[in-house]
């Protein structure tokens, strides 16, 4: 975005330990990775967490908001009511270019909307979406939609494999990254109906499109950016977590007074992060609304805070948004 | 279905290894599970094999059948032409009632084709459905439908559950089974289009529904029959194998020199085995049909040949077809 550090909005009141997990972890990423922070919230209760740190030098400055929207509230009604949230206050300030983005670990409806009301939607964007590597194994295959569109139409496949071939070029460094169609089955005419009839689009576009993958290609390397519904997306991406989890569970067992201890721990930590990429890097980006936005999972402790903020900063500095506005642009 | 023997025809010809592998398992299958098998291709290919094996007193007998359809034919044009297809000649052995089910290892749209053609589908069923426990960590979970049907309608996701549960309370021995639909989210009103419409109809229903469940829930063992469309089921199953080989490829070298070789391989075996159940037991039936029919992986060999033939013994034994037709009238 520009050689000045990256500023970020962080909602310091939102998550199930804030503020004081959501604090030491703004505090560590500012002693290691030179963005800017602000903390919105309760400042009393900011600045109570922060004198447990020496942030003497760190550029660091408190936000005040008087109020928080809590798990259980009805987004909408919440944000209507409590216009001094500090997830609106948060996004108010990237809104007006104080911030570069904000990270909230709060209610992910209340972060959903208030992003969509004040930043708004990208031009071509029809809902927001959100996606990432779906297991640590293929770390360089994304997966768009894994979550809030379960209904889709074809053109809404199209911006998501814009949103993954930007977030494959400006985040995973590659150059012209190929694009698929999740479905049961490779041969070019397998599909369900929105498959079929996003095939014909996606042949006539820009993408570097190598046709249809099956599932087992999110983890064969193959493709860099795979596009399907979010209802297929969420259900892989539980899937993969209980999968994951099942495998540790009989390793426990089969491995038990096989290894030390703590070989045994270090195996399972393993299958545990490859298959839980969204816990070990604390949530994920909202793409497709006007600003760079972070839902971190309310149960992120101080690491998964300072993580978020490392891997938002990278998305400022890659310039990603701006990307994907010129792709949507060119659909 | 009666005290006598399960009859079983074998197309023979199909397969990989045919008819080598088919006829070992056969004879396998003879020898162990107390089945009258019927043989059907070349008689001559077939009695050069059954020579290899003393096969005296067991009730194998060959049918003749003059011709096989080869992989990468096209199904329909084939079995128009080769009338003495040994699929076509098993399956009117069960037509005409003198087997009661069919097992092939062959073209898999082939069988599929004569057997809708000629056994003809179960009443109120619009495409016949594959299903079975999608990770041997949750067997008495099973997933329909996992692969022919890509787009469906509420309707055949009812008729999914009847089969499911069918297949629940008769060969898993599960009294009163439960049902779910595979959602991106439990609560009632999460879903796509498809699930949204589906849910009131299986409120409505005789089922025991206890809603949506997630993709986790396929491993949790909270449900015992969980009903998907064909696309989300089949991308599923290939994600399952593709995680279970990448965990066995991480898993080989993190153990590695930690374990002695057997023990490694052991651990390697047991969770591919996990998380490739249809690669275990061989292949899976068709239901919805009227008949019993069973399409084996055309790579099979003889373990999994007689494995299959003893699957389909006991759904023949178990009245399976009896339990799915008077469950669909009652939709």
């Amino acid at each position: 975005m520009s050689e000045s550090p990256a500023k970020v909005a962080i909602d310091a009141m939102g998550g199930d330990y804030a503020p004081q997990e959501i604090v030491k972890g703004a505090v560590q990423a500012a002693e290691k990775d030179g963005v800017e922070l602000m903390l919105v919230g309760r400042e009393d209760a900011i600045q109570r967490e922060l004198k447990k740190y020496d942030v003497s030098g760190l550029p660091i400055r408190v936000v005040n908001a008087g109020e928080v929207i809590r798990e259980g509230e009805s987004p909408v009604a919440a944000l209507r009511q409590k216009v001094d949230a500090s997830v609106l206050v948060a996004m108010r300030l990237v809104k007006e270019g104080a911030a570069d983005a904000v990270v909230s670990m709060g209610h992910t409806g209340a972060v959903m909307v208030s992003a969509i009301g004040i930043l708004g939607k990208l031009e071509g964007i029809s809902q927001p979406t959100a996606g990432t590597a779906l297991v640590g194994l293929a770390p360089n295959t994304v997966v768009f939609d894994l979550g809030p569109n379960a209904d889709c139409k074809p053109r809404d496949l199209l911006s998501f494999a814009v949103i993954g071939a930007a977030v494959a070029r400006k985040v995973l460094h590659i150059g012209n990254p190929t694009v698929a169609l999740l479905s049961n089955g490779a041969e070019e005419g397998k599909g369900n109906l929105l498959v079929k009839k996003a095939c014909p689009l996606f042949k006539q576009s820009n993408f570097n499109f190598i046709g249809n993958v099956e599932g087992n290609d999110i983890l064969s390397g193959k493709v860099n950016v795979i596009v399907c519904d979010g209802f297929t997306g969420n259900i892989l991406l539980k899937f993969c977590e209980g999968l994951g989890e099942s495998i540790i569970e009989r390793l426990r067992v089969s491995l038990d007074k096989r290894l030390p201890r703590e070989e045994l721990d270090a195996i399972v930590s393993d299958v545990f992060a490859l298959t839980h990429i969204a816990d070990v890097i604390g949530g994920g980006m909202i793409y497709g609304v006007n600003g760079v936005v972070w839902i971190g999972h309310g149960r992120a402790k101080a690491a998964q805070v300072a993580e978020s903020i490392r891997q938002i900063k990278l998305v400022v500095e890659a310039n990603l948004l701006e990307e994907i506005r010129s792709g949507l642009g060119m659909l």
